[in-house]
């Protein structure tokens, strides 16, 4: 071990490596990371190796992305990146380590040529989801900053999400998909939203941190022509940059009819206007990790506070034999301490009560 | 432009794009860079864009290879790296920017393991050498100390090399290498020096700033078994964390025959028995860069120095018609200030002047 590591941050590359990823002997693994996650980086290329894999690490940041927005022509963002597709072709083991420099660069990009490059690189994109992957942060004084916090509150809010005895604590989200599989619909209650969905064939899966690190949600893709109603996402989310707040979206026959947003309503608006399919919802959540208490405008993390559920527009996950496809998939959040969640004829949990809570 | 980065960095992005890698519409770009050359990475992303190239950047650190060599044992030391080969072979340009965090990382490092690193990945450094490729450093505070300067000073030293009208400084070196193939032998002559080589068939190739940047060296691979004599390399070098000084070594037959380093002769000892190819010299040549005055055991530089020459055991280039083949290339400078350069019947080069020194 490094002799100037926090051992935090060991323990948090054995989780990934272990746990999320499960690496084995032999296997090829790509790891992302920007310049502040390098220490990261270096705790889970130590773990990896030790398990017997070869780690290639790929740089990215929001400035490199900045840069590539501000010089790109369309036919420049169009490309598809070959060589990272090659690379990814050939591995088992995607693990992407965020940690922005600024969560702010790249926030006078235009929409609509990040959507375009999301467009170029959705074989990548797809590629990724057909590997084990991972995706988790390393705590730094950006994201702290985000969430008003200093970078040694913001290293315990993380660390406290993330360093915990994930095979004991999912058990109840297990049980929680076994109950949601029993019914065909779902149904959200609460403050300006009553919002319904159909979910026979489709399956529910427990996020128990091998995809995400932290979890704890438990999701699926409803059936896209069945979502009616109305819903109102009380907590706030950052989109490429742009803090969108109290949105407000109308359903009929599974597509937006209606839409607000209290503030970025024009970026909004960009999502609901890429493809069809971003005027779907691609997946109905609920968020069961009570060891994360507030947002912190890091999706990561906030669809994953206890006693929340959230929805996203966009491309649906085929794990949930979702159909929904989009260049997107935008996650927003809901806190449902006032709700109540419903399948068929059971009440799932009620104003702060899951079924399984004493 | 970025508003905060200083031109020169911008002006060595567009000198490594345009002059160096030539990049054009459509290409894929490989960079490597570390947390301190995240600024020329980005510089150097925005010009390749802009040129309608798209750029993939991976991150390389000593501290990343110091992790992987505390953790591999030998049979993941031995493993390809797939992921990486295959993202190159989709590459028409790799770019390496080369800014340690701490030079010595890799001191305490078993030479052995670095080697037998160097096997396992030499598939990748040949697929490397098959495209347009280029090295170049990014100056930073760990290549300043190990220059003895003040960041400050190692920057404008770098810039003095680098930024340059390379297409109109390098006509001299071509004259050179004209000269040297109309000879079918090399002779250097000096302190404790007398070196003999014959590269009848061989190529002398005049190195403008392509493939190294900055550059100014004239080299050939001598004919493998034609190396007689004996030289001395005054001018030390770091080879794996570890700085080697006044290096003796002498020739029968093309092969080492006696050896002695005043500093660090182990590890002197530990190249010249990786394989056969390393106790033979794969590269003679002569640093034609007078712009850089004095050496900073960064080899990129120090074999570029004006008035001195370069020997490197191992691994020649095919570009010269060279033979020898190693896993290492390791190269080994001695000043010229009192030495003489003669091929065939004519005197190249004598005490501070080449033939085509006014």
């Amino acid at each position: 071990m490094d002799e100037s590591m926090d051992p935090r941050v060991v323990e948090h590359a054995r989780i990934l490596a272990r746990w999320s990823t499960d690496i084995k002997r032999g296997e090829m693994v790509i790891v992302r990371a920007s310049p502040e996650s390098h220490e990261l980086a270096l705790a889970l290329t130590r773990e990896a190796t030790k398990l017997g894999a070869r780690v290639m690490v790929v740089m990215e940041s929001d400035e490199l992305n900045k840069a590539f927005f501000d010089a790109a022509d369309d036919q420049t963002i169009a490309l598809l990146p070959k060589h990272m597709m090659a690379a990814m072709k050939e591995a088992d083991v995607y693990i992407g380590l965020g940690a922005p420099l600024n969560t702010m660069t790249l926030a006078s990009v235009d929409p609509k040529k990040q959507i375009a490059l999301a467009k170029a690189n959705q074989p990548l994109s797809e590629l990724v989801l057909s590997k084990r992957w991972c995706g988790t942060v390393h705590p730094c004084r950006s994201l702290a900053q985000q969430a008003n916090m200093s970078l040694e509150e913001y290293q315990d809010f993380v660390y406290n999400a993330v360093i915990i005895d994930w095979a004991a604590e999912s058990k109840n989200w297990f049980l929680l998909k076994d109950h949601l599989e029993r019914h065909k619909d779902i149904r959200f209650v609460g403050p300006e939203t009553d919002i319904h969905a159909e979910t026979g064939g489709r399956i529910w899966i427990a996020s128990d941190g091998r995809k995400n690190m932290p979890s704890g949600e438990v999701f699926t893709a409803p059936i896209e022509d069945s979502v009616e109603g109305k819903i109102y996402f009380d907590i706030p989310f950052l989109y490429q940059g742009k803090v969108i707040e109290g949105v407000r979206l109308s359903f009929e026959k599974g597509f937006v009819v209606d839409y607000s947003a209290e503030k970025e309503q024009p970026t909004l608006k960009a999502v609901l206007e890429v493809d069809e399919g971003a005027r779907r919802l691609g997946e109905m959540a609920i968020g069961t990790n009570r060891g994360i208490k507030r947002y912190t405008l890091n999706m990561l993390f906030d669809e994953k506070i206890g006693d929340t559920i959230h929805c996203a527009l966009g491309r649906a996950y085929k794990e949930c034999n979702g159909l929904n496809e989009s260049a997107v998939h935008v996650d927003m959040v809901k806190s449902m301490a006032r709700g109540k969640i419903t399948a068929g004829n059971e009440v799932i949990y009620h104003a702060g009560k899951f079924f399984y809570d004493k």
